[in-house]
């Protein structure tokens, strides 16, 4: 199955909410496995759309209690590791999605940049070359899968 | 749901992979997740009997490499953390189950009571204090669903 | 004793490697102790830097083999860990310089900033809000070293 | 430099303390470098007494604070790993010095046999096949050093 992650604050307002919920059901339409972060903002949002449209979430939680995930994991990793637990999101990931997002965020790109990881960005205010820029949740989701097809 | 992990060598004889199988199977049948560490030996033979009985697994892998998931892992996280993780192993688990085993298991028993996590040893040649000892691979389930009912 | 993290590429031109090996003389002139990630490139220049001036240095390896280490590294971290080692030198550092550097350097200067720690560029192509930019190696080594200084 | 790891329990009576203290004065008076996880017990005593002999001392700590570190560490590496920190200290290490100690202790000894790393135990419950059982304090450096001249 492929696995996309889905990357940006533990805080966000409404509109980068509905974002991250579409980029959430996009995946899920498309058959691929969400994995984030596991906690609140942009990772529960895309959580919970993904969940709303029948697919299977994977939080990579940063502390050490099972109970810190969001109501939309299904599957519960708990790597009591803090911002280290970024590389293995990054690195469990077949492409990453980041959604608007903060220094956390510009470090899990770059980071995934580094490991080889094709990564989209929607609506993010860094503009790290290598990055493909999208339009859209829809479009992100398409850039990724694209990606999956044409190799 | 409740994550239940089976830990054991990377490589075993046919009366090892048979029980851990059993345990797999077991786990499924209780409509529990099996986490394990995503390779050969105890960890393939315990995915294999889950799958088998329409259960579900998580593959954490000590490489950096998806591909080195067995075929019986429907959800890999890959840390490329070496050693290090088996104590992401032992602390996604709400329940630790241990098969036969040489030093890397008897780490992971001890890391797990460490933790505070129960741990059920199956044939093990470790006996280490805390841990409860099963009889069979059906035992060895039942003792940790036991233990959650209980609560 | 205070930390001072330099990062930057694992390979570099010699313009960078003399950029580097000064800061690192900088950091032993000022009796702080340099951390870096131990491997070649902007590493080892600055690990020689600070030998050459009496200083002393830790290096903090992402694969498994303590001979990893460049000859001018004195105390050696084997972490066995990849790109999560960088969350370790990121978390150990009082503050980081960051000397050119591609995509791993800037996965480092977000998540140093992320942790809250001073950070750093000198001659970086990243131009990260809230990183600060020095105009030599000694300035590099005086701003950070006044920000311990005035607090 | 040989490396060499101290490894016990956080807190510990006098007569525990008293033995790692020597073991930590012996690794220093023959050049060798102190490693330990940098918090209190048996980590402590052994810092301090490598340090009132004039030795190096590195504490390798589980949480993310610098502080947290004993007040007899030199160098201090912040994993923010939590148990996954123990298996940078293994990893690290040259040869491990376990003092009495728990679970913890164990998977640390454990941990380091599978790494294929040199361990001796002092006053130990824990009896592992493949561990050496030192008599003294000074039996231990003394084994774990005879094992470095004889290679």
């Amino acid at each position: 199955m492929i696995q996309i992650g889905v990357i940006g604050a533990g805080s966000c307002d409404k509109r980068v909410a509905k974002l991250a919920e579409t980029v959430g059901a996009e995946i899920a339409k498309n058959d691929a496995i969400l994995i984030c972060g596991g906690l609140g903002g942009v990772m529960e949002a895309a959580a919970m759309g993904c969940k709303a449209e029948g697919g299977q979430t994977i939080g990579i939680l940063p502390g050490n209690k099972k109970e810190d995930a969001n109501a939309y994991i299904d599957l519960v990793i708990v790597t009591a590791m803090g911002h280290a637990r970024n590389a293995i999101i990054a690195q469990s990931c077949d492409a990453l999605i980041a959604v608007d997002g903060e220094y956390g965020t510009l470090s899990e790109i770059a980071l995934s940049l580094k490991m080889g990881k094709p990564v989209v960005t929607l609506e993010s205010k860094w503009d790290v070359e290598g990055a493909w820029i999208a339009a859209s949740p829809e479009d992100a989701v398409k850039i990724v899968l694209g990606l999956f097809l044409t190799r």
